[in-house]
């Protein structure tokens, strides 16, 4: 097929005419299809069944004398520390387990920042205006947060490898109202893109102007490969501590892309100073968090390992959908000119940038034909993409014919708008 | 026995002797209690086996059309809301699902006026010195939210039916820096009252100089009685809603001290206009708290007669554990004009008051013959008993034989201290 940008305005035309006519086919065909949600589906879930009677007996409530049913516990159980330092490549003290929530742990640490300040800072909250970078296309839910609290919000362009460092290190050295930064380092969303190496260590070795400055490190798909040759991201707490900034990361992980996302557990890592200050200020917000369902995961995965036969299993079901989703990509607008986006190794997302200006359009096409996808606009601070051409598709949750149809409609509705838009011009 | 203040000097010494010899052989014993922690005991949670069990299947953590185990439900399944709905009296809508823990949402309730105020107020830590009143004795992680957060204590003496209301109406009718009060309004911590329904009115129809001011109504032990003719507490949202101040009420409750304290659900009841502005700023915190745990309560306990007749269950095993400590009280101490204490019909502890100056000498006592106490003071704000008299005796956690020897050696410290007090003065 040819560029549509070499096309004639005749031929743009009666292109138009076609798709047109073919939209009004499709969309007549009553779909009903959603790939807005980055949920995982019930066949993914149905995978750790076993999970639900783990711990079934009193008996089996029992750690190592503990009364896991009790209270106490302020910061985890010893063996979903464990399982999470292995998973992550850190130690176990540098563990604080959670809830089911690692949002409401990202919250609670910027709410902590807001109100008590980092290891005797001043509260940020006193601090007049602060900022966040936001790598761009990014998590809206991490762009939420900043924005309930007042935080402004700099984007800063992915590269193929991770954020823009050059202005990430310009930014953070010379601005002390800088304060942090949102990173979803492996198999980014929506990207896919996992930080290389060198974008690692150039993280860790920033030179923040704001003594409070800390790196958002979300890795919250730090074990959903989709290949056997998976994406290997780099670890960055012992990174920093090699660079001399050992306290500058807080990460994030959970296992709601693992065993539930309405029943998992969730956990921050970070130096032992960091936590142990952090701990200092929970022993007030709670006794601890759930420790039985820690330990149906303890027990349900055993280690590591498990986590990642797991994880494997869960793999075999996502592929063909990725495949589905990244095969019509390129079969219905490769070649075009009008489309963009990467094969992702792992993750819950693909991203499709469309011609500048034509997301909202496709959006919008989409909708009036039933097929729901993320908000065009969402993965950028403020909603605000600023060229109105990035999409993100989550392709976990419907199943492998619903996406092929979805799919057929999107390419349509790409094709499309760059049609109008070409012709607009 | 005569009352100790009619003895002479020599009597006193005598005295004196005779229980310091008592307490030197008890000592011998080489005891190890501890009555210091509001802990259930293992029989109390061994009563609710099945729960762990009641989400077998991937089929059962379906609840009508609803995937428990995935993503969503920001404010909790409707069941649970509805269950507690039942339980407290008010309407489901009233009713928002949290974690597993009710301190947890005391405390976040309190870290959002801080950071974002209440309903178009400013933010609590934009307006100065903010205060709380704290009737005492009372819960010391009520008192240790309010001294992280940098929030004046102002203690308010409990009257056998209640806070001292008219002190109360007077502060926070004239003072618009008070912004809260701590209320265990049923079996109170440490002291197992029960609000009278004069209280409870006199509490929905004040008028509060500020408008951000909150009564903060932690239920926690709504349902825990000990007896047939258990105490009853008017429920307070439709007494405020009568007395025209809707919004004036956070309560707060949990199935922590019902099923396990740690797995649990707690929920927090208020107005639906206080509940949508508590929604608005919880959906930047977290997606929604563990569903499938809440449907585990609601398949276990079914309905609130599930939970009444689960109680009675409870009851049955702690009864004669307040009977021994009260009982034992009433032998070794009644008529002597040095203690004083009520039998509770509910709730968690038995308050003890000995004569003024003696509280932290018998604490004492007793750690030095190996019997743990919650420390003398902790049941007042800032950990200061003005009287040095408190002491807070948690009959749970021990067994019953445990809990006869516990108390004839606190009884006999009681003794001790105040004859040691008197013979000083």
């Amino acid at each position: 097929m040819a560029e549509y940008k070499n096309m004639s305005k005749a031929e743009l035309e009666a292109l138009k005419a076609e798709l047109e006519a073919k939209y009004k086919e499709q969309s007549a065909l009553g779909l009903n299809l959603d790939m807005s949600r980055g949920k995982p589906g019930a066949d993914q879930l149905d995978l750790c069944e076993g999970l639900l009677t783990a711990v079934s007996t009193s008996d089996e409530a029992v750690l190592n004398g503990t009364d896991l049913r009790n209270y106490g516990g302020l910061d985890g159980i010893a063996p979903m520390k464990a399982m999470f330092a292995e998973l992550l490549g850190v130690s176990a003290s540098e563990v604080l387990v959670g809830g089911n929530s690692s949002l409401n742990m990202m919250y609670d640490t910027i709410a902590r920042a807001m109100l008590f300040g980092i290891l005797g800072e001043k509260p940020w909250s006193q601090q007049g205006e602060i900022k966040f970078l936001c790598p761009s296309p990014g998590y809206d839910r991490h762009f939420a947060v900043c924005e309930a609290f007042g935080i402004k919000m700099i984007p800063v362009e992915m590269n193929h490898d991770g954020p823009d460092m050059d202005t990430v290190e310009k930014l953070v050295s010379t601005d002390a109202s800088v304060k942090g930064i949102w990173c979803v380092p492996k198999y980014s969303n929506p990207q896919g893109i996992t930080y290389a190496d060198e974008v690692v260590t150039r993280f860790a070795n920033l030179k923040p102007a704001a003594k409070d400055f800390r790196i958002f490190w979300d890795n919250a798909y730090c074990v959903h490969d989709l290949t056997d040759t998976p994406d290997q991201l780099k670890e960055i707490l012992s990174a920093c501590k090699e660079a001399g900034n050992p306290n500058m990361v807080f990460e994030f992980a959970s296992t709601s892309k693992i065993s539930f996302p309405g029943g998992g557990v969730a956990v921050m890592v970070a130096s032992e100073e960091n936590l142990d200050a952090v701990k200092k200020i929970i022993t007030f917000q709670t006794i601890g968090p759930d420790k039985i369902n820690q330990y149906r995961h303890v027990k349900y995965f055993k280690d590591a390992d498990g986590v990642h036969a797991h994880m494997k299993k869960q793999a075999a079901l996502l592929k063909p959908k990725f495949d589905i989703v990244c095969d019509t990509l390129e079969k219905e607008l490769s070649g075009l000119g009008i489309a963009s986006w990467v094969r992702p190794n792992g993750g819950y997302f693909v991203s499709l940038d469309v011609l500048p200006g034509c997301a909202k359009k496709v959006h919008a096409l989409l909708k009036d034909a039933n097929v729901v996808m993320t908000k065009a606009g969402a993965t950028y601070p403020y909603g605000v993409d600023p060229k109105d051409s990035n999409l993100r598709i989550a392709p976990t949750l419907p199943t492998v014919p619903e996406l092929a149809a979805a799919m057929n409609m999107l390419c349509l509705c790409v094709r499309l708008a760059a049609v109008s838009k070409l012709l607009e011009a």
